[in-house]
Parts: structure tokens; C-alpha cells; sequence
């Protein structure tokens, strides 16, 4: 039985933010390369599982975190918050939360973090736009800023002490687009965990930024800086092209959630209720 | 009966220069996306079909114009002069027909304009150039100059009164490619009809100028600037390449038709005559 | 006398819109480069000093364009309609007229001409873009747009048949600025006279596009594609700078004058008026 | 008196971190530019003079925040820590009390933001690199990761609620350089408030970065991307330049100080002790 | 028969290195394109198939090769030293045998030479970096030296007299990839086949570089540059993935192989043994 | 006087090509920067001065080369062929002759070489062009492929063994312009010497191309990926311009000379005799 365990890739992967909506996706999909997955998040995950250590930890408690990630080989970060809320929180969560991380993989000498950062980093570029991963980051809300502030304190982390990062700006990682934005923006589930396969077994990726998203045919993202991670998208949101069916009413000038690659989230930030 | 025409997407469709090559074959094409497709020609068109109106109309004529374009949802600009000719009949038509249909549209509020431009505003980069839509304009002919202009005119008018409009420079639509430089600028019928759709049906446009190709094999023409509207080709011109067989005579270094994307097309203005 | 006149560089310069306000000093200036200064306006010019020419010509009359380019080295093409008209007589003026400069020039021979563009050819782009001559046009108005069309066909005749032209997108030649605006777009005189000399006298321009602007302290337009002219601009509007003095007063944030480089010229197309 | 105190061109101006290096300076120089001088600081700032304001403050007190910044045209925003410190320091001084700062301004109103930004955000590019603001951070310290922080926050609140902000990278504001890097980085008091007041004046400055550094001879940053400010630097560290006199002595190969834009400051980031 | 003869496209094409590995292969592949193939080495080639001429030749030797290009329309330049040697041999195979070839083909009026070039010219470009044939070469040997020095030699020819040159940058043409990195650079026997099809008989190919490389996952290099060429690969290194399992086993970060497209090739230069 | 030898920064510099046009006056301007020149050339150099070791010495000679280089700091090489001659004598003299150098230079542990490249390594780029040093070389006749070679070959040695070169581009370095042509590629002795000094004495220069040319007001050439050089020509043609003064007459379409940056130079290949 060791010599089983023994022959997958790695020995311990961190999964932080397991409880979350992708979290639990992954935490299914990821044993395949790992004898243990460790999951962590601030809610409840149920018992461990075979193959599984189950971690509480709060992103915020530095202790906490330095414990978390002792004798991990390989990170995905997506804890934190996911949504607009109260800067306070998002600051606690996805900054404090962030540096926590990367100080203990600093510390215990972790080679490679796989961070769950966002589209919403670039939200504020319009529908019209192809953009790559040179251009200088839009954030269209708090969140957004948070998720600009882990891919320059990775980017820290890579020039100054050698951790190297794959930021994954994900687009609509859900089972199916819940409207027409999302026919460009969709990531399948499966593309996710391609992605996140090349992400986690190319030989070399030094400082990588990477956008989520699967072969759709509108297209605002341009991967050509990510090549090296021979990511294939093999999915596309034109299955489900007919929910949106064509039609020549064209939105408002003004229409934020056509005008801007961020859609609707835009309006989400909390300091701006009246 | 009703209800089947309100399934509909658009209501009425303008479609000018119905009566040229491709307008024939766009005339039949268009009518599932609209209840009425407004034809229009300075040519006979025949009797209107049913979802058909029909409007003989000289563009070249501002009032008609105004007349021609009420009540009208989308205009696909076909008409005009699309050969060299002399340079008053392009003025004519293709300058002051253009600036009458824009005057047009801005009057009776058309909210997008699909112009069919031409690669001969990019006639004369070379064959072993890769262009894409943000480089200059170099136009091969006088046909092509007055393409230049619908293409700025449009411009200023999505910049100055929220017109919005995709400009497709069209390659060689024709049933097949007729020599071998149309093996590189072909476009299929089907395939131009797919980038009128995508025109027509993306929600939001702005100001978009793509190249109508096929996917053949030879490329001289990057589309990465117009990735929102999700245009696919379908074909390519590669089950024509028996046509024009592979040999090993190269032309002459100062052969125009193999040195520029314009091919012999550049010799045809009327101004060059002994 | 005849080996004083043998002295200068040109024997015959033709200067169009020589009734015009910078026509008016560029007759002036331009003698010392030529035996005869032919110049030419719609108005009237009054009567020929020594080593000039007068010619009433309308540009648009294609045979007396034709007389008027006759035994001529070298043009400056400064006629036309220089502010915003009804869409014919600019047509007539300025897309015709230059038509017919350029057809002439290709008839007689010329071999170079200049070109008086606009910065209205690129008056849509905002007051904090960078912009240079590979950009693509963003008029902001009629004229800008018959300017642009000047760009296209001269670049076409110099592919085509090799007549050189240097595009000069004028600045805002006055004695003085009038506005903050100018303050950045300001072209003294003087400065106005050396790009033109520079424009004419280096052995080989091919096509060029150059923004025709002072060292001014607030730059919008790069000339690194014209640095083969070597045109040093020896003023500034900073002698004026007082005039406009600094204030915290922000403009709103849709004060068209502030908010793009054409200014207030972008309000005054005719098709606007209520 | 009073009138005379009306012809300033600011009502109320706030300078924050007013007790550090550069706020002693600014204190001094921008009173021409305001009736009222609002100077805050963690630490004490002395009595108020006269046209000042002078308010304690911590940056991280949200409520304390709010009032400070009540009533005030522009604010320039210097306060905060300015060398390597902490993780939480630095999230408390210059995360929290950031975005408390933008907050406050869109609460009140505030149109214009300069953002003392830092070269340190950029300090992993190399000493044989040229750069511009287009191009991606590579923060050399926990204190860069919060100066780019800072710049994708303050363009969040340009693109969602308008609030313009100049970041000013600032290079070596001292009165000499201290060592040979600063030859190339070296911001004379004189030229930053240059800069400064090009920040304040220029009617419309969007959202621009620009590089703060005098006219030195060696450059490793481009401003042609804030060339609308019209900022001229008149110093240069050239004056300086015997006091590094030239030296056949290359450092090693890996060498941090003369490798890296950034210099020592790399090394000097708390979690890397032994 | 004479008449079947007469119907291939060349009548005579020269393949150098002919007894190498690739040229072993393309002695079989090329007969369809030509009534004679002229195969020349230094090396030993067997007796003259049908449809062959055999040339013993030393490129070295100027009148040699002078003889060997005699009555050729298309050079396969594939001859020479393909490995790191000491520089004398490689100057004397690829410098002077390289210089060789293209004067004899000026002589005698060869209109396409076809360059086996290699990756090793961009070789210390980093495997995250993803480049294009208009990035500056970056050898990582003297062989790559050597092949930079062809690329340069023949856009002289090109420029200067018109022999157009398509370079291929060769990666791994082996049955199968070797190592991990050949999953990357895998260049299959039909793709090479099919690129030099593409290479020899495009009717115009000016001067391009593209490089050799099949449809491979990861990839580190565009061909954007040489879509002009219609090179379209076929193959995959994916079949051959399984041979280098999914590890989650880091190399370290100073590993040559990994960290340089080159891989290990870098550090085989016989000037640094010991 | 053993002490005030001491205070000069280098102890030993090299330059090679010391009897040639630029050899000669370097010989008198570097001895302000070393204890001991030394100088070499093939030919005779005449008898040392104070401060001189003059050694003969022919290039190809991998030893003699090895015996040259023995215990200096610093090489300038100006050695070899600077005109067109034939292929073996360039090959010998440049491309023997430079790997000479660099093989030394790694055995002997030299840190910095400064090589006299030369604009023939872009002659062929238009006279309308605006380049810099990414761009790829166009070279305009053996001995410009020869100097691509150097640059080629000291881009690898600073990859593989960290030598740091600053390729100098040079212009024409002549006591005035010869020429219109030259009005814009003139370099002053003075500029030379200050170029030379910036590329000796930056503290790290990596692997710079610089165009070696004064401020002339006509520019071909971009030297913003040299920044860090610091270098400011003092010195411009301008006050030869009246040598060549303004004229109409432009040359023809084909004038070599006024066409190509190379100027004449292109036509003086010993391989175009008839």
C-alpha cells in the first residue's frame, strides 16, 4: 500500500479555501496527485476523508497559517474572499491572509504556490478589449484590488526569494453561464483542473499569470504569455450559446454589464449603497 | 402568423446594394433575422419577396437616403461602387452615399451599421507581411482610398454620436478562388454570413473593424483585434489548393501580383492609362 | 539678375489656400526658397509682387487644377476648407481638390508634395494619450475626416507611383494661444516655416506623417516616425503660459474641451445643431 | 488681506504625512498654491502656522480619516511608511489608511488624488532596463507591494467614481545622492515640487503615472506616458557626480545594489533575517 | 516517362548534408518535388538513385561548391555541423560553407535558398518566455553563433540581390522526443517535410524566418511572423507525454535544462571543459 | 609619482586596432583612464610612449591573441577589417579575429569588452526609418554581417560566462561629414570618447547595443535601450550643414545613397564586380 501512495506525483498539497464553491470541486478532483490533500478553510469541511487531512484555519492568523502549510510540497490558494464585501474583511481575509501564506511557504521552503486570483483584476476593461497578461491591471471592485495585491506580492516572492507562482485570474467557474457575459468569461470545471494540472506539473514556471477561462468563441483574454504551461482549453460555452438566444436589442450605451469585462459586479461594491 | 414574425430578432433589417454580387446572396440569407428586410439598389431589384421591402434608391441622393433608412434597426452597408472606376463615380458613390447613410442613421437613431469595407484599404503591405486592424491604411486604388474614408467617417461617428459599427474588410468572397493569391483572401459564403451574424448580434461592438477571411491555410491577416465578436470560420480555401498546383516557378521580383495583397487589383485604376 | 534667381534651391513652388491665414505668412516666408512662388487661392489674391505668380483657381475644377500644377517642383497644399462646413462643400473642397492636386502632380511629374493635415484627423483621442503617427485616425469632426482621406490618398500615390508627400497634422498655428488647449497644440510661425523647410528640402521623405506642434511644455504627439526630417522646434507656448494662469478648478468630467485633444472643435459639426 | 488670499488658485489643500522628510519640504512650498495648508501626521507637526490647518491623525482610523479629509479641494497623500517595516505596519499605515484616504475623498468629493507613489514598486527591474509606467510591477519590498497597492486601488477609484490621481513614483528625494545608484534616481526637492505642481494644474490628468526624477544622465525611466503633465525636471545629479567618481572596480555579477533598479533596498526586508 | 518527369514542379533541387540525420530523411521525402535531386556531404553517400545526382563536396572548398549549385532552382542548405565543435571546424563548415553557398547561388542566379537554422540561435531565452522571429537571437553555443551568422548573411543576400531565404529554425527532429524539453521543441519527420513544402513552393517568401516545430502543447515560439508560409503542423509531441510523467519534483532553480529553451545543449561548448 | 599612476581607475586597458583611423586618436584620449594602454595592431604602431605597451599582433592568431590579453581589465576592440574587402580576409580578421578576442577574454577573466560594431549592421533599413537596437539586423555588405556576428557572439559570451560587451554602433567618425548622408550619421571624436567612457565606466552594462552617433537633428537611430549609459552627445553636424546645402533637386526613386542608411556603402561588395 506505501508503494501505491508512493507513486503519486506528490506527497502533500495545500488546498486552502476547500469549503468554497470551487474548493469543493477541487477537493475531489486533486487526489489523483497527491497520497494527501490537505484542505483548510474557516468554515466546517466535514470529517477528513481517506487520502485527506481537514485543517480549520483562519487566513488571518499568522500562526495558524505557518502551521498550515508545514511539510507542504505545493499550494493552491483559494482561500479568502470571493465576493464584494467590507474592506476590513476583504483586507483580513485576502491580504492579511495572502502574506500569511507566503511567509509560511517562505519559511518551509515551499518551491511553487498555484493563486486563485481573478478576471475581476481587469474588470474595467471594456468588451471590445483583448487584453493579455502585460497589460497593467483595472480592478473593477475591492475584491479585484485585493486579488491585484497577491499577484504583486507573488511577484514579490518570485524576484526576491525564488517562490514560484502560477496567478490564475479565473473567469465563470460554474456549471453552466448565467448570462450572456458569461458565454465569454466561462470556465468549466474541467478546464479548471486542466489548467490548474498544467499549472501544477510544468517543470518550470517561474512567474506565470494565466487567465482561467475555456475555448469560448468570443474571446477578451489573450493566454500567449502562458504558452509554456501547454494549457488546451477542451470545453466551450457555445453549448450553451441557445439560453442566450441572438437578438438585435442592443443595451444602453451606458450599460455597464455590456461595457465592461467585469459585468454587473461592478455595481457590487459595498461603499457605494446610497 | 403574427407572433411567428415577432420571434423575430430584429424587425427590419437595411441592406444597400442588394442587387450587387454579394448582396444577392446576402438577400436571401438575412431573412431569418428580421421580419422585413428593406432591400435597396440604384440596379433593378425585382419584385419584393414576402418579408421583403423594396427601395430603389441612388445613395448618392441625401433625401432618399433619409427616406431609405426610417425605421430601420441595423443597416448593412453592401452599396456603392466596389471596382476601380472613374474617381468622380466613387466620390459619389461611395463618399457621399457613406456620408448620406451615416447622416441617415444618426437622424433616425440606427444604433449599428455593418460597412463592407475591403482588404484593398490594405493592398499594398506586402505578401509576407502579418497585418492586423490597428496598422495604417495603404490603400491599392481609388476604390480602396474611398474604403479608407467610410472607415474614419465611421469611426467619428461612433467616437462623436455612439454609432456603433464593424467594418469588414472583406477578402475574396466569391463561389471559389479564382487564382492563386485567392487562396490566402478567401471567403466563404457561409463564412461571411457567420461574420454578419457575429456583427450583427454581439451586444456591443463599438467600433470594430475585422477582416472576412476564411480559415485557409496561408494568413496574412490577424483578427486578434476583434476577438469580441467570436467569429469562427468554418472554411477554407484548402479544398480549392488543387486549383493551383504547387510548382516551382517564382514569379519576377517586380511581380505585383504576388508582391502585394492587393494582387493585380493594384493595376486596375483608371487613372494609370497610357 | 538671372544667376541671382539661378541661386535658389526650386524654380517654381506652388502654395494653394495662399489667401488663407497661414497662406498669408507662408507667402511671405517661402520666397527665399524659390524663383517664382506660384500662388493660388478661390479668393482673391491681389496682384502678383515680384517673383510670384497669381492663379484664382477652385480646386475642385479639375482642368484648372490641372493648368495650375503645370512646371511645378515642388507643392504645398495648405487649400481647401480648414473648419467645420456642410459635408458637399468639404467633399467639394477638400476631397475633390486634393484628388485633383494629386492627379495633376502624378500628370506633370511633381515629386513631392506637402500636405497641411489636422490635428483634427486625431482630435478623438484623449488629453492624457500619447499618441504618434501609426496610430489609427480618430477624427473629430467632417474636416478631420476629409483630412484623413488626404492621409489615404497620398499615401497611395506614393505606393502607387512614387510621389512623396509629408502629411504635416497641424497644430494650432496663431500669433498666440487662444485657450489652455493651445497651450499644447500651440505652432509659432516660425516653427511652422522650419517643418515645412525640413519637410522640403531632406533628400527623401517617402510618406511621412508629422504633428506640426512648438516645444511645448505639454506634449500629446510624438514625432519619433518623422525623425528622419530632423525638424527642431525652436519655441514654446510657455511665454504665454500666463495667460491661462494655473487654478484648482477642475473641469466637469464631460467638458469636452479638456477632455480630448481636438478640443471644442469637436462641438462644431454643422449635423449637430438642434 | 483677504482678497489677497482668494487669489490663491486652492481653497484647501491637505498634505498627509506632513512630519516626514518630504512633508517637511512640501509644508514649506505649497503655500502658494492654497489659502489653506491642511497638514496632518501620526507624529507631531508643531503649532499651526499661519494659512496652515494642522491635524494629528492616524491614517488607519477610518472616522478620524473622514473628518481630516472634510472640506479639502486635492489632497496629496505622502503619508504612511516609507521604508521596509513590518507586514501588519505596513498593512495598517499603508493598506488600511490608503483606502481610508480614497474613501474619504469620494465621501467629500475630492476630484484629484497625488498618490506618493515609489520607484520601490518597480525595483526588480534591472539597473540595464528602461521602463515605463505600462509595464508590470516587480516590487522589491513588502513597502513596494504596498505602494502598488496603493496605484491599483487609486485606479479603481478613477474608473468606477471618477476621483483623478497622479502617482509619483518617487526616485531619491534627498538633497544629494548618498550613493552612485542615486546619480540615476536622484528627485531634487526643486524638481518634485515642479512635478507636483504639474500634478495639481494640469486640468485634466485622468489616471496617470509618472516616474518622479530629476534630469539626470543616466535614465532608467520613460514619462512619455504622463507627457500631458508637461513636467520638466531643471536638476540634475550630474552636479553630484564627483562625488562617485568613475572606477575601472565592476561589482560582481551578483551584486543586489548595482544589479537592480531598487538597489540595496532589497535586501533590507524584515522577514529575510537570519 | 520523360513526360511524367517533366510534371514535377522542379527540375532540379540541391539538398546539402544529405548524409545527416535530417538529410537522410529528406533524400527519401523529396523526389516528388523535383526530376533531380542532388545530394552532396562530405561524408560518404552511397551510389546515385534513381532521380539523384551524388556530389562528394566540401563546402569549405569554394570552387567545389561553386560546381555543386550549378543548374539548381532550390537550395535545401541543410549541410555542415550540427553540434558543438571546436570553433575552427564549425567557422570553416557553417561560415565559410555557409558564405560559399550563397555566392555560388548568386552565380548562378538560384532564386530560394531554404536555411536550416536552429533553435539554438534563441536558446537562452527562458522556457517561460514566449518569443517570435523578431526578437533579437540569443545563442547558446557557437553552432547557434554560427546560425545566427546564416540569418544574418542571407538577409544580406536578400536585400542586396534578391535570393529569397526562408530560415527554419529547426528544433527536435527526431523519431521521438528524448527528454522532457523535447515535448516542447518536438519537430516531426512530416511537419519538417511539410514546412519545407510550405517553404519551397509559397510563390513569394521574401525573407522569413519560422520556426521548425510541430503542434505541441507547450510552446515557446510564434510563427505569427511567417503566416505568409501557410505551415500548418500536423503532429503532437502529446503522444509521446507518457514517457515523462507528471512529477511534482521541482528542478532546481539553477538547472540549465529546464530554465533555457536550449536545454542542456548550453553547456556542451568545447570551451568550457576543465 | 608610483601613487598618482595609482589613482588612474584602470590599471591596464587594451585596444586593439590601434593604428587604424579611430585606433590612432584613442591612443591619445584613454590615457587619462589607465596606467598602462595597451595598444596592438597588424600593423606598425611605432614605439611606445609613457604609459604604452605596444604589442604586434595579428588577430587570427588564436595565441598571440591569447598572450595579448594576458592581465588587462578592460578591452576595446576596434581591431580588424572596417571597410569591405573579400570574404576570407573579413572572415580571418573579424570573425577569427573577434572570437579570438572573447576566448581570451574568458581565460584571461576580462569582465568588460566595448566592441566597434558599426551601422552597416542596419544599413539596410530605409533613410525614412526610425530604429533601435531590438530591431533585427539588416546588414549591408560582408563586413556589416561580420560585425552581426560579433554581436551575436558577445551576446552569448555575457549569457554563458557573463562578460558584459557594449556593442558601439558606430556612425561616421570622421574629422567632419563627407557627405549629405553623414549629416546624419556623424559622431564626433569628442562624442566618441565620451560614448567609450560611458560604456567603460557605468557599473553594469550587461549586453548594450548603442548607436554610436552625435545629436544630429536628422535621426535614424534610437538609443532609449541604452538609457542607462547615460550618454549625451555634445556634439552635432549641424554646423556642417552648410557644406551641403538645401536643394530641390531630389534624388531618384533608386538612389542607393539617399535611400538606404547604409548610403553608398551597399554598392561596395567586392562580389558585385562585373
Amino acid at each position: 500500500m506505501n508503494q501505491q501512495v508512493a507513486a503519486k506525483p506528490f506527497h502533500r498539497i495545500l488546498l486552502t479555501g476547500a469549503a468554497g464553491g470551487l474548493g469543493k470541486i477541487l477537493r475531489e478532483k486533486l487526489k489523483d496527485w497527491t497520497d494527501i490533500l490537505r484542505v483548510s478553510d474557516l468554515a466546517d469541511l466535514g470529517a477528513a476523508q481517506e487520502g485527506e487531512e481537514v485543517v480549520q484555519c483562519d487566513l488571518a492568523d499568522k500562526a495558524a497559517v505557518m502551521d498550515l502549510v508545514k511539510d507542504v510540497e505545493l499550494i493552491l490558494h483559494f482561500g479568502g474572499i470571493s465576493v464584494e464585501a467590507s474592506f476590513e474583511d476583504i483586507m483580513r481575509a485576502n491580504i492579511q491572509g495572502t502574506y500569511n501564506i507566503y511567509e509560511a511557504a517562505h519559511h518551509h521552503k515551499v518551491r511553487r504556490v498555484i493563486f486563485a486570483s481573478s478576471n475581476h483584476t481587469i474588470g474595467f476593461y471594456k468588451t471590445t478589449d483583448f487584453i493579455d497578461a502585460t497589460m497593467p491591471p483595472r480592478p473593477d471592485g475591492i475584491y479585484g484590488v485585493s486579488k491585484c495585491f497577491g499577484e504583486s506580492l507573488s511577484r514579490y516572492y518570485y524576484d526576491r526569494v525564488g517562490i514560484e507562482t502560477v496567478c490564475v485570474r479565473i473567469g465563470s467557474a460554474f456549471p453552466a453561464p448565467a448570462n450572456r457575459r458569461m458565454l465569454t468569461t466561462y470556465l468549466s470545471y474541467d478546464d479548471l483542473v486542466e489548467l490548474l494540472r498544467c499549472a501544477a506539473f510544468t517543470p518550470r514556471v517561474g512567474y506565470t499569470i494565466v487567465f482561467g477561462v475555456s475555448d469560448n468563441r468570443e474571446k477578451w483574454w489573450s493566454n500567449h504569455a502562458a504558452s509554456h504551461l501547454g494549457y488546451e482549453p477542451k470545453d466551450s460555452s457555445d453549448k450553451f450559446a441557445h439560453l442566450f438566444p441572438d437578438t438585435g436589442r442592443y443595451p444602453d450605451a451606458d450599460d455597464v454589464g455590456s461595457t465592461y469585462q467585469g459585468g454587473g459586479f461592478i455595481l457590487s461594491g459595498p461603499q457605494y449603497k446610497p
